[in-house]
């Protein structure tokens, strides 16, 4: 029986288990990708600390850190979390076929990437259609590559690949990109990024791998090698589907200032709420783990108190 | 004329510049203590990311991150802010006796130590009494030493004092201490910490400086030559009360998600605000920050925009 059980282990969840521990919970923190997100992010520069760090080592950081506190880790998906009349959860676990049970739970299973939702996006799937530039941009290098999107996650997908392209085309919808005026400012200095603005893709072509980008202006992008869709993301709560949690209209899940859901015992911090005025950064989520870690703390020892 | 500036240069003011100046906004930071309280906390140990580090250290590298986007820094003690009806900001620095023109401020003020507002505590207030174990211990070393408070910061006062002095009073007015279990213990783990609880002080008496401190319950510490008092601390809002923002009863800033106060460009993070379920931490204060700056960047971008 653990006291707290943390589901996801990004920098969200590292940072709930550390907390919770240092608050001699007995902490256990499960996830199928270590590190979460931000294993997936090429450079990190803006978690205050450190000027520049790769996303897999901050995240091996948070890890150890945590790990230091004898928090426990199961590298395992939670497939269905039960919960009983006296408010002890069961978590089951697809890997191990392990049952888990718990006092309380903090979710921080953040949010999957959004898909284009266009003909031949799936076909190609892994086969010049990819969802992060870090993890498979370098099999790219030296091809030409375009890049989907206009926030951050594209403008540093496009940094990145304009360093080891070519030529990268970045397709923007609008015609301005939201992202961060040092990235774009930083994309405009390269001389090998073309900027598609107003415009989005048709279909992708090709036999057995992507050949052909054709866009929706009748323009035909026929060099590409390599499509990084990079449109943001939805949260990851299917999990919690069965408590009918409320969650604003783009699915984010709705907690209170102490990071509380409506099931007592169970918590959420990160990228999954709406919390931190849905601006969602490693900063963000890791000031929304702390509070959830404190208030499991304190739900557990009036819990022990009788209140 | 600057975009913003921001009054206060610890966790939050750092996290603020840095997140300003990468949305490229001409950006001033003004402190008058560098590190803000982080610098005088002995030992990090739960921002994620580093195991241990010493306080004034983090915020250093925290200065230093910010300061690599071009932030401007003055040392210096805002005393006055002025804002005219077209939304400009006028700030009134006492040691240079400059005048600052901003289009928005952000306030990470913090809080100040809390006095224990008993005989004697102005008359030995650096002769014996002191309110920073970090700072002041170490002028201590070899000599008895008392602890008042029962939070976290009297434990780590008390666990760094019981390295370098052969015993510690631990004066706790409760009959438990509300500071981190694993503080606690580790506190029982020493064989020099003395626990008081249910007690506090009546009296300081001495000549020139403290010798004796005296309990409300008749007993008295007559080996102690230092006494740290860590209860705790207010908010620093004096600087704003001419606009009359909302407060809570125990005078934090009321802010809203966006970190906004009523007065529109005059934004607040970190300890001197209600936000983060009033759990003050670095974790907590970077968020707020972050949001804080993503908020200036916005309300600029939209006033730019004629909006």
């Amino acid at each position: 029986m653990f006291d707290v059980v943390i589901i996801g282990s990004g920098a969200a969840g590292y940072t709930a288990a550390l907390y919770s521990a240092r608050y001699k919970l007995k902490t256990l923190i499960i996830g199928n990708q270590e590190g979460g997100q931000t294993a997936f992010a090429h450079d990190v520069e803006n978690y205050p600390g450190f000027k520049s760090i790769k996303g897999p080592e901050l995240m091996s950081r948070f890890k150890e850190h945590a790990l230091e506190y004898g928090v426990e880790e199961k590298i395992d998906e939670v497939v269905a979390i039960d919960r009983t009349d006296d408010g002890i959860f069961t978590l089951k676990l697809s890997l191990s076929g392990d049952e888990i049970q718990t006092k309380a739970v903090i979710l921080t299973v953040g949010t999957k990437r959004r898909k284009l939702g266009v003909v031949g996006e799936e076909k190609f799937d892994g086969k010049g259609v990819t969802y992060c530039a870090t993890c498979d941009g370098f099999f790219f290098r030296g091809k030409v590559v375009a890049v989907i999107g206009g926030g951050d996650a594209a403008a540093t997908a496009a940094l990145y690949l304009a360093e080891i392209c070519p030529k990268v085309y970045l397709i923007v919808r609008k015609e301005k990109m939201r992202a961060e005026p040092i990235w774009v400012e930083q994309l405009e200095a390269k001389g090998n990024v073309e900027f598609l603005y107003g415009s989005h893709v048709k279909e992708f072509h090709g036999d057995l791998k992507l050949e052909r980008v054709e866009l929706i202006d009748g323009k035909s992008l026929d060099d590409v090698a390599g499509v990084f869709i990079e449109i943001g993301s939805t949260p990851n709560t299917a999990l919690v589907d069965k408590f009918e949690l409320e969650m604003t209209d783009k699915g984010f899940l709705v907690v209170g200032k102490d990071q509380s859901t409506k099931i007592p015992g169970l918590y959420a911090a990160g990228d999954v709420t709406n919390e931190s005025n849905n601006f969602h950064q490693i900063s963000t989520a890791i000031g929304e783990a702390s509070i959830a870690a404190n208030s499991v703390f304190e739900y557990l020892t009036a819990k022990k108190g009788g209140k």
